[in-house]
């Protein structure tokens, strides 16, 4: 096992990844994105060994390891090329105009590094939102160092992603000190993490608890601090009359496998699922139970979500006018989690902020609501969410305004006609919604416009070609898009 | 005088605000540009009644008022340009590939509205950030209803605009609620605003004391909400060897200008210079005095501004190894601001806190430092500042990479050769810099993209065509710039 980092081994890593900012920032986006897609290569030649070890430190299946491990590697490959294309520095040519009174000077504004990023790896995504995941990937790109906090649960996956890291820093002959791993259990290791003044800003997946504590440590800093933090959804699915009676059981099927993927842990698993009372209703929750009584149980990643999800669920079951609807007919072992369904009544759901948590796993309640409006109250009563669902038509979407205009306003992602599980790693993406989903709606944490999260513009006035960067030179000699007076274009000035 | 708005009447107003949100958020961005064009038209139409009352709340005097009208004018009108143009929506569109494994849906994310804004009104600038200010025509422009808290030291000034604001409302049957103007001496008032669930978002200028204090309400929310504050920053001024030993007297003359511009009233304000000890820097200090001694002082912004002058300066002037150098030579009146420069040692600067606080008013600090590692050394001691200005020659830049640097890092914009009073409205002006200057570095207060504060990204998954928000549609009927699979085009899907 690994020994937690000391105060000193953690301000060690702040120092060292504070000396390589002032290194790594003033590197080209070409060398920036050579790096990145060395990391891919060499998490790549990681090959069986991570496989192996993630299988047994996260009890995910080998297949699914072997998918997310593609898709970290696409992630840092998507990343370099946006990093490159240069379009996420917002560059904004304004070029002066001496005759006006009083003069205008030449004004130049690109995005620049905010300094070393914290990330803390995720349970859930092992390898894709953990040590060389979407945060690492993003601080990289904009031109930051990183310290990873492995997450306690797999510190071995951890160690061998953050060894392949470091064999990518030697080969591109990186500053040392771009990049530090650090254990801990002890939550005092994060906290000296988020506190230390050389550290600019953090990424975080998890829960809300401790997403939210470290927002307002934060807060609580000298200089507050970005905290992108990515605490969970309910991710709820609204089910409008039309849709519903003509497909009531192929929606049961579809979502019966969205509710249990991956044993229902994902962030953007469809824990609510909210329509009108009505026979299409009543056969909608019989085929989902039906379909959810095969699901077979399997292990979820580790003893403290086991024990999270069975007492959230206990709970949220023995809540008044709670009425389970089924569960998986296969006995469930004890590190297993039990695909349940659940159903209440929308007046019991207003009236119970219980039935509004994330239960993390492989269940999901079904509310009935007496009406559109009961539903419009529901989604208007609703925190902020990751993604939220509608099951329409256009009919039903024409008809029913105001319900879309309410769930508009409540989430980052709105999905028709599919399934929230499933975020799509490319540009158009936003994974981060109204709090208490994330910390701040206004970033995604999927996608290359993460990269903005990590980056601030400055702004240069006056400065002759010559000494300006070359992303802001006359010539454009990388070949950027860039807004000159007002207009987009890849001219030189 | 006005009564300070009720705890009723705060509610009442962020009720209507929320209520308009979601009839003004629909409406297209010509729309809200048309209204915002109306606005400008009618402070225009509010004529020398304005001026007068301005005059008369904040002694400024008339031909900087109806300049700063003129901004005020421009800026509206500008900004409804580029909430028109629409490349601040960030459109970002991924068709879908249903093809591959798994099929990738069709993904369109664009910018939407936070909601209700409520924006404090600076003292320094009536007009230009207050009422129909910077804050507020970036919060038109993004969708988002307005509640302005009338500064109490031009309350008649803030309802003069306010109740042109009201008839560009009426004449552009814009919702009621849009717009609402709450007087308030009391700082509670402002407390209820910020703690309003309804609340979306807070611009601020003034100090740093309350800025942090609307930042650390806003966080304790049981929803945190994002607080733009513009605290205030001392502008340090690098002098370089080769350039002041050029143009020491030119330089003193300029700054003695700009330390002195609007009695000292102005967040760029260069309150702090910096050399290296030597005969150059003896004649510019002794010209800058000298040049100081015959500004005449002029009355401040309102009685509070002038005692925390007297103080700040006088403490600043008590400070061990603070020398006066020159004040102006003019006898002040009770209510002015008297023109003053100080000077202390490298080794004193560093060693006091106090003499890196702002002080607000026609005073600046010139450091004599002993070589230039002592001015690296106080460039990276320094917290975050809106501007830092380097007077320098290109040999002096190429020459001192480490400064150069170190200066990057403290600060939004970076000047050469020129002062950092005049803030250029235009797209590449960053107005924002790191903690403490502002609550928020990645943001700016002037230029359209301070538009993007009061937004947030929103993507929609598998809608089509026909349902899709008039941005994202496949034929771009609005012919706004958008990134369609990684290219940026103006073409239809």
């Amino acid at each position: 096992m690994f020994k937690d980092a000391t105060t000193d081994e953690v301000n060690n890593v702040v120092q060292q990844a504070w000396k390589a900012y002032h290194v790594y920032r003033k590197f080209s986006l070409k060398q920036r994105a050579q790096f990145m897609r060395r990391v891919a290569m060499e998490l790549e030649a990681c090959g069986e060994a991570l496989i192996q070890t993630a299988m047994g430190e996260t009890n995910l299946p080998e297949a699914r390891l072997r998918n997310e491990r593609a898709r970290t590697i696409f992630q840092l490959n998507s990343y370099a090329d946006a990093c490159e294309r240069g379009e996420w520095l917002d560059i904004r040519i304004d070029t002066a105009i001496p005759d006006k009174n009083p003069p205008k000077p030449d004004i130049r504004k690109m995005l620049v590094p905010l300094g070393p990023v914290v990330v803390f790896g995720a349970s859930n995504f092992p390898i894709a939102y953990s040590t060389a995941g979407g945060d690492t990937a993003c601080a990289f790109a904009a031109g930051c160092p990183v310290i990873v906090k492995a997450h306690p649960a797999h510190p071995n996956t951890s160690q061998i992603v953050a060894d392949a890291i470091f064999k990518a820093v030697d080969k591109c002959i990186m500053p040392e000190g771009i990049f530090a791993h650090v254990h801990g259990v002890n939550f005092e290791i994060g906290k000296a993490l988020v506190m230390h003044p050389y550290v600019k800003a953090v990424g975080f997946t998890g829960s809300y608890i401790g997403g939210k504590q470290l927002f307002d440590w934060a807060n609580q800093r000298k200089e507050p601090i970005p905290v992108f933090a990515e605490m969970g959804s309910v991710n709820p699915v609204f089910l409008l009359p039309e849709k519903l009676r003509s497909a009531a059981a192929d929606i049961a099927k579809m979502y019966a496998g969205s509710i249990t993927l991956g044993v229902g842990q994902f962030c953007t698993k469809p824990g609510l699922i909210i329509g009108v009372e009505s026979g299409s209703l009543q056969t909608f929750i019989h085929d989902l139970g039906k379909a959810v009584q095969q699901i077979t149980p399997a292990a979820m990643l580790h003893p403290g979500i086991v024990k999270s999800y069975k007492e959230k669920k206990g709970n949220a079951l023995l809540q008044e006018e709670v009425h389970l609807v089924a569960e998986s007919e296969t006995t469930v072992k004890e590190n297993e989690g039990l695909p349940t369904i659940a159903t209440a009544s929308g007046s019991a759901f207003l009236d119970n902020p219980v039935l509004h948590q994330e239960v993390f796993g492989p269940y999901s309640l079904v509310i009935r609501c007496k009406d559109m409006n009961e539903i419009i109250e529901v989604a208007k009563y609703l925190e902020g969410q990751l993604t939220c669902t509608l099951m329409a038509t256009e009919n039903d979407i024409r008809q029913n305004e105001m319900l879309v205009e309410a769930v508009k306003n409540i989430c980052g992602r709105i999905i028709l006609n599919g399934v929230p599980t499933g975020v799509e790693v490319c540009l158009s993406m936003q994974h981060g919604g109204p709090f208490p989903a994330t910390t701040d709606s206004r970033f995604t944490s999927v996608g290359a416009d993460g990269i903005k999260r990590f980056a601030r513009p400055i702004a240069f006035q006056n400065w002759p070609n010559e000494l300006l960067p070359d992303e802001l030179k006359n010539e454009n000699p990388l070949g950027i898009w860039r807004t000159i007076n007002n207009e987009l274009t890849k001219s030189a000035v």
